[in-house]
């Protein structure tokens, strides 16, 4: 359970000048949830703009809501609504919530290498105002991306990775994003994180992986997409586990190629995919549209 | 407001073997709408498996929500869950809502002319189960279809067209439709309905467009297009108004074409097009995703 | 090589009433290949309609290319071209070449089992005139679908399944299509043909993966992306080859689904993108548009 | 005709070292040409790599054909290549064509305004080698996209639109253009060019226009498209001509769209296919992949 109403500015609604908050609820489902949930609401003037719920099975399932409201004095009125629903959940109700004033982005870092497509397309569509969070921090295990990254006003960290120990540098990691950041993403970060660095860092990390998992997990998918003669390439973009390229997955595109492309083209048709797929999945992630199951998600879109 | 109940057969929910029914609401926005409305349901131990809501703006907007919710008994429970509906709505809400046993599937007729790419599409989902419809009759102003329509056991009735005056066969239509069908299906019907017949038939008509609207209105639009020189060409399923090809959209759909499809290429390639839009227009009407909101229309998927 | 030439109707250039032919040819690239080619047709009056030439190395690759060309007298111009060709092309080249009047229509079996989706929309695009082919023959192992085919005007052969032999299954096809077929589609024939009978019937066959491959080989494909809660199903038209799912792919395409569907559901939105994709497969081969090159296909569409 | 070869970097055929050349030939049809033109070819030791060749008729049709040759020594043997065509198309042949050493890109000017959707995911797109094009001068009516676009070492020269009257304007525009570019991207220029600049400026401009036309001609698309309720939204690249918004397509796509989406939120979403398609387009032209007929275009893709 979380309140996230430190900043002062109210988010809003999209589209119009309202301030709205966020609830995400997810646990055991049961009748009566969405009329307990959304029955505190009402008790403190709230109004629902947006409702999605979604029982993976309406007998003994699992139970998925999320829900948008506004209310006058928002920041003011959501220690109580937090209260209330605590209140509300704790009897008999097997469920764990969220409830987070929108106007208080999340903090994200980015961590990139070489490849410059997925990380300046982010960095791009956030001063833009299409992405809802606040980029703390860009990592790196090359300087390459560092300038262009600065001109962004975000703060770049290089920090190398040498040889196969990697503890060290993650290490340094830990602690540039330890209190910093909610969640990280790796923007085509060639390295593989150490399962003590997915455990110690104590939030989500998204990855973009430049295949349609499950096909062509590993290293090289383009050359093995080129190898098999696919007609279309993808990309995935996930969140992290220990086990590589087998975390729930979030979003998943592809486009078109054909045999007159190189590997090189289905890297550069795919690089389009990827940017595009990972936009989407931060987006929906900072927005709380995105649930874990297992190893699979429920995204309302 | 309605409650489609005759049938013995309850509703099964998506994937299950749970009956279910659908709840829709519509009207003027205000807090308090959701918990009133899932507070009903609750009281009642019914279990909402899905729940979609959305207004179109937070402040003296329109309220729309879909709700699909299971209960034990629920062809018995329906006509108090009505009943409470009514009293609790009638205290200052302005909304209409609809109740359905999803076991009762609405009753659709089909009209087609020569083509029967849109026709047999939707009978052959129909029988392999893809639709949640009750096929209750094809009319046609040519006999070209009638063998074929009898084969997947389904009456066919020939309504011939006699030049400009219409009246004669609408006449016939609307003794064929009135009490027998729940909404009328155009699939790629070549005659223009008139307006008299559009207000008497008094259910809902959904057309297919051989076109993405509101580009190419009126006649020929593959010879449009190939005029104009597009690289996609597209379909639209909207519902009929006395405004041709004006009506509320409810899907929309476009193919690639090149440079080398002729017109009739690219009405070929446009045939496909036009029957998933359909199918998927035809599904959503069926299962109350589709809320009509002035011109527009909201669609819950 | 092959002149298909034994009928006397004319094929015609999509679009207009004029007879056409295609030439393909394949093998080592070097320079003057298609001065060559265009020579022979040149000289013999023949006007070229399109051409699709593909090198995949311009030093030492392989060549690829398809001519589509009208003549008058078409049908009696093409043993001469044919002898044109056999001589200029023994000149040092190494390419294979084949030459059709594409007024003769490649003879297709197509092989189901109970699935019917794929099996009556190649039927009904072969009505519709969409698939330049002539269906010889529908074999099943199953009589479910026996009368629609044969309302189709198709003849229909039940050869059961008896267990894990399947040589005199196998044997029994082999009498069925060998001298009257071109190739053979499986269109969701849910057996697994042997080396043998693929050696044994001399033409190719095409098969419909329910999956994008390489991603869930083998059986159960929609269960296996429901597992792994993929955000898209797809389908594959591949060659059979001995390697089971291994074949060159010829076609791909997919769909989006969303957690909310059930693997029941995958496997109905991916039925949709079977037919689809099979559909376009079988009519690029009837059209000579696909050439096999190792375990890849060159597509000229 | 045109040979394009002042440079002494040869270009290289996608993928490989080779040196590449680029022959367009279009005009009337008529047997032979293809023999004819690859005979030349052959003669001189060129090898071809790729050839597309569309006929839109095959009698008294137009004709067109795109090929790529390498050659050893290629920038020495173009001019004979280029005289020797000159010489055999001049015997009764109507063709005009254009022959380009691919290593000599094409220069273009890239006009802007204070939308930089557009302009930087092309600059972006040249700066990893995606855009086969030298970047002259980007050209824009404020200064807002100065100072980025000179961090890509790119001219940017401001223009200030100066009211109703443009002919001040577009004399500077001229200044700047003749003689420096080979042709010109409008990517978002919110200006309408004169007749007069169109026919002075003597190369072709390509626009971008954010719908997918001929729906929601002229201003406000996105708009528009909210009004009308559309469930894609699109965007159009197209040849500028003196008829607004109605120069020959290119390319176009779509993108799907929801109910929730407000008219700001279709305009963020066509932005990423607008600058999808219009670098699609530029690509194209910059590979002399695009042929103009009268109002329609041929692309090889």
């Amino acid at each position: 359970m979380t309140v996230a109403q430190e900043k002062g500015v109210a988010a809003q609604v999209p589209g119009t000048r309202e301030p709205a908050a966020a609830l995400t609820v997810q646990g055991r489902d049961r009748p009566g949830i969405v009329a307990a949930l959304t029955g505190v609401l009402s008790r403190h003037g709230a109004n629902v703009v947006a409702l999605d719920q979604y029982s993976d099975d309406p007998v003994g399932g699992a139970f998925f809501q999320r829900t948008v409201f506004s209310a006058p004095d928002l920041p003011g009125v959501l220690p109580a609504i937090e209260a209330d629903l605590t209140a509300v959940l704790s009897d008999g109700f097997e469920l764990d919530f969220t409830l987070r004033d929108l106007a208080v982005r999340k903090r994200v870092a980015i961590f990139a290498s070489k490849s410059d497509h997925c990380l300046l397309d982010l960095l791009w569509r956030h001063r833009r105002g299409e992405l809802p969070v606040s980029v703390a921090m860009v990592v790196s295990n090359h300087v390459d991306t560092a300038q262009e990254v600065r001109g962004f006003g975000i703060p770049f960290f290089h920090v190398p990775s040498a040889g196969p120990d990697k503890s060290a540098a993650e290490a340094e990691h830990l602690r540039l994003l330890r209190g910093n950041v909610d969640f990280v993403v790796l923007a085509r970060y060639m390295q593989i994180l150490s399962g003590e660095f997915i455990a110690g860092v104590g939030v989500p990390i998204i990855n973009i992986h430049h295949s349609f998992l499950p096909a062509f997990v590993g290293a090289g998918p383009y050359a093995k997409a080129k190898e098999r003669g696919v007609k279309l390439v993808g990309a995935t973009a996930h969140y992290v586990t220990e086990d590589l390229d087998e975390g729930p997955i979030i979003e998943q595109d592809v486009v078109r190629v054909s045999h007159a492309d190189s590997a090189a083209e289905l890297q550069r048709r795919g690089a389009d995919v990827e940017r595009a797929v990972l936009s989407r999945a931060v987006a929906w992630h900072a927005e709380d549209r995105v649930f874990r199951q297992g190893n699979h998600t429920v995204v309302f879109t």
